[in-house]
């Protein structure tokens, strides 16, 4: 390998939850944060961030997403006198990673070349992944080990800052992100708890469905300087309204998804991508709850579903 | 047709919320119900109320579930330095139809004979099936137009109070549940709000994974008298820890999924099937705040996720 | 109904095999259609007659197709010293509806309004589609119904005749027909038998990947005349370079599909789509051996594959 | 690495075709082998050599089979008068690899361990599947390089020299095909061309429907010996009514199946499985034409169908 890998670091494993640990940054999840949570409401207005899931949404290139409805009705009828009929749904998608979706802590991988010259894919805790790759689904880090999300969360404006949505390779840094802490009145010290959820509204949620086939093109997002930033504060959950909180094209091209690495692999942080963050921002709420139970697929890489703010 | 169908009696529709209504007793979902379920909270604990999903559950014959890891892995490496791949899953499954999952309002139907001799199937507010129905998701009524639930639940024990699982069959009277309020000190009055919800546990959930190929086959569960009694307290959502809520086999053959009709086509109030609500029994908790997003695929007839209770 | 469906005239079913039918021209093949269609090989030479199936591929609009391969390998390794692996593929795909396929005589249908003012759609043989539909495939009239094929072929190459790829819109009449039989020297008498296999090249075929995202806008095609006179010498199988043999749009907007309904439904004959005949077209071939043995997978409305020429 | 592998022995590859061929023993398919099997028809008469596919076939571990309907019809009614609708299907299954199926030449791989630990899985002509594998199909060695295979059969009936169905981990042995062609009276030399197919009969089929859930669980089937025996002698396909053409479970535990091995990767031999060989035993007739034309999806490992034989 060339020259070390800056989202990486040294020494990044065993997670400081110990080389067994599966569920990272959710270990910060417990009864605490969920009652510092419940400081955060005020007016009981619940506020999903999540996009609905139909054929036409955007997918990255290769994945799949259909429905299909089994028969008309699916069964019945039955019961001479109620003629009871009912309706399944079918539906074939890489489901962990359409939409808006979390990402499972054995999503990603950094690829290490032995001296021998041959290659291993390293995940979250140093995992190899041909140690928990199965066919049928990962037996380690599935999305299956992450907790239910209910804790403070804290939105960062950037399409807010700059009063206008970003641009596709718009690396957001530290300092954007300071500026946005002053902006809306957070603080720069202790406006983040560990266990707690960083939101990142880039602007690019507002083209998902008006720019669905080149909405995967590319992306304004976190820089690595942004994510080391975050990580410091411990978060839970770094989510954003683009489709891989990541910058994309990466700034630097020998360093691709340098987020996904730093705060997945280094830090055990839960990525949540493609969230629909436009209501949330014009509630006016930067402090609120964010909840969010993953979809539980054994080995599944990552869950859709709805992540809501409480107000 | 032989004699009225009693589900769902006389003058069904349209419901209380207008002819055009697709929410149901979704309706009853607001701020209030969020604040007045916060003074529920008391350690902050928070406990899943559905089970993971998995080849091997339990699935209603004629259901498919699979997942299956396109690749190993499924994209990468990208990145000179960071060598960065990504792993995908890939399900197919009857999905808002498996395991723990909440039904919506357009999932069940009454076939009607016309005078003619033709048939059609009414569904919730009176809506034709055949206008809605597409081969690729219900036009209306879906899950996705149903609400975030954010509000108090409680947990009638009926398993608890005979003190041991229920048999397949069983029909739960409202004299069962009333004694239910009775022992769990909840009193016969006011004890549920309209827009709450009540979560029946049987006993038979516990039998989901040991007894996969049999699960289905019968369950105890709600008669419609219980059906009857729970909707006039308005409800958002009846729960519980058996496949159907409704007991299986029907009390009476020719009424089959009495309590499916009686409470999503009268009443439009969502079932949530195949729970998990054992350990929730064990925290000796029967007051709780009950928090579910459904997974908001459009035109889906239900919604697998993780239900949870935080006490 | 306005005014009588032109497609399949009065008295269209029984079928002349019968009420019980399921196989209508499928009953033309037999001993001697094989040993016939011995004699028209000459050189040997075989030319598939279909297209390859990939992502990319045209696709009707709502239909899916996918490949995902389960792991990297799917099993294995096993055996101390054999250290066998194996690799799977998963496919998703409405299969018996893409790329090149022949229609099971179960697929078309044709809606009838009762005094009642109710409908009901009859197919093949007057089967109501009520009687034999399944959520989980057609009672009757699936694929699997159908004989393996093995008759004497005769290509008509309209393009030929017109020395350029027709328009869509074309619409292929009688007339066309017969100078493609004077100018491929076939005569016009005797020039089929019951039970052969008719291919129609239009051109379009030569477009299927190239312009993958507008095939399925519009073709060239046989209109309903065509179909009757090609019915009255009773061939097992149409087939054409297009995707529905019928000429798109219908050329009289109040009758789509017409050589559907007269082929499949009046005459149960079968259609093959999506057909690849410039290869056969450039052998100079007129006559040949069709060879075709549908993927009988129970229920299916349709089936993929290879269909052969043997020169 | 214990000891060599006898299922390949040293030097297998590159293959007789060179280095880069992916067609194998398909190459042997040609005009010539096609006017040869010619001359085995006699009667004209048609039998089906495979299985249909239906829910509730035997599966291997792992595998999905299902078929599902989208819709009540899916499309239509169009066209005022004509009123037509139609129907599809939806499949998901691992299609290359259930029922009666041919192996793809990248199907089957060999693992192996460097001197520094690591592994690499080698296929047909050395391939490393780490070089042609992709989570949406293979690059090289797919099913889609197979030919069209026209050519003549020969059936030796294990079960028939027995008078009864081979038990379960019964090994076919080189003297017991010799003993077949004795019966049959197919004479010791030169009963097979290169080019030829081989059809082995065990008995195993007449157990795929009857005994679906035990089906995988073992199989008389050819030993390595009798694979060797076969590949001298260059056929271009092997096939059995078993599901692995190889007795299950291995006579060397260390060496598992290695026909899949001996015939694919170091012959590229195409191996046929899960065939129905009982009528064309019951027909008398052991010399006949074997056809059987892949299903072309682009990076298949397999290919389900309909292989025939004409008498």
């Amino acid at each position: 390998m060339t020259r070390p890998n800056p989202a990486l670091g040294e020494g990044w494993f065993p997670s400081r939850w110990g080389p067994n640990d599966e569920q990272g940054a959710g270990n910060l999840q417990g009864p605490e944060t969920v009652l510092r949570a419940q400081a955060m409401i005020r007016t009981g207005e619940i506020i999903p961030l999540g996009f609905p899931y139909r054929v036409g949404m955007p997918l990255s290139p290769g994945r799949t997403f259909g429905i299909k409805m089994p028969g008309g009705p699916s069964g019945g009828p039955e019961g001479a006198v109620s003629q009871t009929v009912w309706n399944d749904d079918f539906v074939v998608a890489e489901l962990g990673q359409i939409g808006t979706h979390m990402d499972a802590l054995g999503h990603v991988g950094h690829q290490i070349r032995l001296p021998c010259g041959h290659c291993e894919t390293l995940v979250y805790n140093g995992n190899k992944l041909s140690d928990i790759w199965t066919p049928y689904g990962l037996r380690k880090l599935g999305i299956d080990k992450a907790p239910v999300f209910y804790t403070r969360g804290v939105l960062l404006d950037v399409e807010g800052l700059f009063g206008t949505p970003l641009e596709n390779g718009f690396e957001i840094t530290p300092d954007h992100l300071r500026q946005c802490l002053e902006r809306q009145g957070l603080g720069q010290e202790g406006w983040l708890n560990p266990g707690d959820v960083v939101l990142i509204r880039t602007g690019h949620g507002a083209r998902f469905f008006s720019h669905a086939d080149s909405w995967y093109d590319g992306a304004p997002g976190l820089g690595l300087a942004a994510a080391e930033y975050l990580a410091t504060l411990q978060p839970s959950v770094v989510g954003a309204d683009n489709f891989a909180v990541d910058v994309i094209p990466a700034v630097d091209p020998e360093v691709v998804l340098p987020c996904h690495q730093h705060l997945i692999m280094r830090h055990g942080i839960y990525l949540h991508e493609g969230m629909k963050l436009d209501d949330l921002a014009q509630s006016g709420r930067s402090e609120f709850v964010y909840a969010f139970a993953p979809l539980r697929i054994e080995g599944a890489t990552g869950s859709p579903g709805t992540p809501f703010a409480i107000l």
